[in-house]
C-alpha cells in the first residue's frame, strides 16, 4: 500500500511519527490538515543536495501561508515569495528579512505597493502603472525598495499543468515590451535588481522545465542590454509538478540540476553578480501534508458504497476536483485507521455538503471501513486548507496542525 | 444594454436606487457584494402571486448565509432550509420558528443532530445511523424534534444542472429502503411529519421539474402507507433554474404553478394535512445580487486587453468557471460606472490572484474601461461569497452589503 512517503504502525497512519488517532485528539477532533517538519526540511535538503549550490531557493507562500508552516520554511529556504501584502505580513512575521521576500501579483493595489515599499520587500513590477506608482511612494517617503521587472516571456513552458507565460497574460509585461517599462523604472531612478521570469506550473517534464530556464535565462541576458543597473537577482520561475494521479512520475532532479549547472556557469559570465532563484511552492510542501476527516455514515445505495464524512470539498476544493482540472481524477485516498489492510472493494468517498460536487473519491478500492475510521487524503499540503471555500455551508474550518 | 433587473442613472449601476460608487463609499472600499432587498420582497412576492396559495415556500440558507439576508428572507418566506449547525443558528437568530427550520445534510455530526434537537428543527433523517443517534439523544433529553426522512427517489430530475436524486446517492436513504428505516423511525418514538425529496436543482425546464414534482408526490404517497404517522410535511425540493448565460431563457413560473395546483388537489385527498413544500435557494436570491470589483489596472498583451481587478476568483469562485462548471462561461458582466456606454471591444476581466484561474470575463465587447472603473458581475446573489476561497492567497475577503 502507497502511504506517499508517511509511515503506518500498527495498521494506523502516522504524521511525524504520531498515530493519526492520536493528532485528531491533539487537534480536538476531525477534519484536520497535517504537515510533516521532518518531511519539509528533507525536502529542502534534497532539493539542495541535487542543485548546484549557487541557485537560491525560495518558497512561495501561496502554496501554504499556515504561519507556523511558513516560520518553519523561512529557516530551510533563501527567500519567500508572496502574492499580497496578507502573504508579506506573514513571511515578514517568519523573520524572513525582507530583501530576501519578493512580491508578485499581477494586480497590485498602491496600498500595497505601499506596504511592501515600508517593508523594503523586493517589488516585482509589473506594469507601467505600477513603476509609476512605486515612483510616486519612492518620492513622498524616501523609501527605496528593491525591484525587479516581472516579464511575461516570449515562450511557454511546455507540459505545464497551467502555463503561466507566453501568449496574451495579465501577469508581467510582455518581453517585447519590457526595455521600455525598464527606461521608466530607469528614469524613476528605482533600485532595479532583476527580472522575474515565470512560464507555468505542475510540470513533471524536466526537459520542459530545463528549456525554459535556459530560455530564461536567454530573455534575461537579452533584457539587461536595457536595464538601468547590473542584473543581480533572477527569478526562473517554479513549475516543479508532483504526482498526484496514477501515472504521474515523480520528477527527475538530475537533469533539472544538470540544466542549472550550465545556466550558474553562463550567468557568471553573461549577467556577473546576478543571482538564480528557484521560487517553488507545490513541490517543496505538497507532499509533506495530509488532510484527515472521519467517516460519520456508510450507505448502500443501489449497489454503490460510500462513505460520508465530516471534511470535503469546503475544505479541501482541489481533491474535490474543482479547483483548475478539466477532468476530475482523485487524489491518492487511504483508510487512515486501516493502513495497510487488504481492499474490500470500491468505495467513493463523499463530504457532509448538499451537493454532488463533494466527491473527495470516486469508486476507489479501499479496506473496509465504517464510522470513526478516518480517510487520509494524500499529497494534500499545497493548495489545501487556504485555497477552499472554508464558509461553504456554515461548517467549521479544517484544523491545521504541524507535527 | 442588459442591467439583469438592476437599474443605471447618469451611466452609473445603481442597487437598491444607490449609485454603485456610493455604495463602494459606503462599504469601506472594493470588491463588494450588494444585495438588493426590494428584488428579493419583490421575488417572493412574485412567486407567491403566481404560485397556489397553499405552498409553502421556505428559502435554502445555503444559497447564501449572509445574516442580514436570512433576517430579510425570514421575513417574506414560510421556512427555512439549513445544511449544518452552523446554518442552523444563523436561522435561529434571524427569528424563524424552529419547527420551521428544516435540517438535511448526507453527514450530520452527532453533535449537529444534538443542537437541532435542543432547537426544535425538523430534522431529515437520511440514514439508519441518523435514526439511530437522533433515538438516543431523544431517549437521553426527552427532546422530541419534529423529524422527516429524506428519500433519495428513484427517479431523476431531468435537465438539471446538478442531479442528486436517482441511481446511486449518499442523499437520504434509497426509496427502496425507506420502508424498513420508516419502521425504524416509529420503533424509536420519533416525531414523523413527512419526507424530503431532492431531484436536482438548476433546471431550465419548467416540464422536467413539474414530472418530478409529481413523481415525488406520488413516491411520497407510495411510501406513505409505511410511515408511522400521517404525512403532514412533504418538501419537493427545488431546482428552479436562473439565466446565466447566453441563450438561457428565465424559468417560465407558469406551467409550475398549473403542475402544483394539480399536486395541491390531489395531496388534499391522498395525503390530506400534508403541506406543500418548495424549497429555493439560488432562484431567490442568485438574480439580486451583483458582486462589484475595481479595475486596478489595463494591460494589452499582444493583441489582448485585460482589465486587472482588485476581486476575482477568490470573492466569487463560480464566476471563474471553477465551481461545478464541465465548461467556462462567462457570467454576465457590466463596466458599473460605464452603464449604458457603448462596446469599444473585448477585455478580459482577471483578478489580483498570480493563476490563470482568476479570470471573470473571458473577451467580453464591453464599453471603454481603465483604473478607478468598477466592474459589476451579476446573477451573483447566490452561491458567492459563501462558495469562494477567500483566504486564498491572503487578499482581505469581500464586503457583503444589504441594500
Amino acid at each position: 500500500m502507497n502511504l506517499h512517503g508517511f509511515t503506518a504502525r500498527d495498521g494506523e497512519l502516522e504524521v511525524g511519527g504520531v498515530g493519526i488517532r492520536r493528532l485528531a485528539a491533539r487537534a480536538g477532533g476531525t477534519p484536520f490538515y497535517a504537515y510533516d517538519r521532518a518531511r519539509l526540511r528533507a525536502r529542502v535538503a534534497g532539493l539542495r543536495a541535487a542543485l548546484p549550490a549557487a541557485v537560491r531557493i525560495h518558497y512561495a507562500v501561496k502554496a501554504n501561508p499556515l504561519p507556523a508552516l511558513v516560520q518553519h520554511m523561512a529557516g530551510l529556504v533563501d527567500g519567500l515569495d508572496v502574492a499580497s501584502a496578507g502573504e508579506l505580513a506573514i513571511a515578514l512575521d517568519a523573520g524572513m528579512p525582507a530583501a530576501r521576500i519578493g512580491f508578485a501579483g499581477p494586480g497590485k493595489r498602491a496600498e500595497e505597493l505601499r506596504q511592501a515599499a515600508a517593508a523594503g520587500a523586493l517589488v516585482n513590477l509589473e506594469s507601467e502603472r505600477e513603476v509609476a506608482l512605486l515612483a510616486g511612494i519612492a518620492r513622498a517617503t524616501g523609501w527605496r525598495p528593491p525591484v525587479a521587472l516581472r516579464v511575461n516571456p516570449d515562450f511557454q513552458l511546455k507540459g505545464a499543468g497551467m502555463s503561466m507565460g507566453g501568449g496574451p497574460r495579465p501577469f508581467g509585461v510582455d518581453a517585447e515590451q519590457a526595455p521600455a517599462v525598464l527606461a521608466a523604472i530607469g528614469a524613476a531612478g528605482l533600485d532595479f535588481r532583476g527580472f522575474h521570469l515565470f512560464a507555468g506550473s505542475q510540470n513533471l517534464r524536466p526537459a520542459a522545465i530545463v528549456e525554459a530556464q535556459r530560455a530564461a535565462l536567454a530573455l534575461a541576458r537579452r533584457l539587461a542590454a536595457h536595464a538601468p543597473a547590473p542584473v543581480r537577482h533572477l527569478n526562473l520561475g517554479g513549475g516543479f509538478g508532483i504526482s498526484y494521479f496514477p501515472g504521474d512520475t515523480e520528477l527527475d532532479l538530475a537533469p533539472i540540476a544538470a540544466g542549472l549547472a550550465e545556466l550558474v556557469a553562463d550567468a557568471a559570465t553573461s549577467l556577473p553578480g546576478a543571482e538564480l532563484v528557484l521560487e517553488l511552492g507545490r513541490w517543496l510542501v505538497g507532499g509533506a501534508g495530509v488532510y484527515v476527516c472521519q467517516v460519520l455514515d456508510r450507505k448502500v445505495s443501489r449497489g454503490r458504497t460510500f462513505l460520508v464524512c465530516d471534511g470535503g470539498l469546503h475544505h479541501h476544493l482541489a481533491a474535490s476536483g474543482n479547483f483548475g482540472q478539466a477532468v476530475r481524477r482523485n487524489y491518492p485516498v487511504a483508510i487512515a485507521t486501516a493502513a495497510g489492510a487488504a481492499p474490500a472493494g470500491p468505495v467513493s468517498v463523499v463530504g457532509p455538503l448538499c451537493t454532488p460536487l463533494d466527491l473527495l473519491a470516486d469508486q476507489v478500492d479501499l479496506p473496509a471501513a465504517g464510522p470513526g475510521d478516518l480517510v487520509a487524503v494524500f499529497q494534500s499540503g499545497a493548495y489545501g486548507a487556504s485555497a477552499s471555500p472554508q464558509g461553504f455551508l456554515g461548517h467549521p474550518p479544517a484544523r491545521e496542525l504541524l507535527v
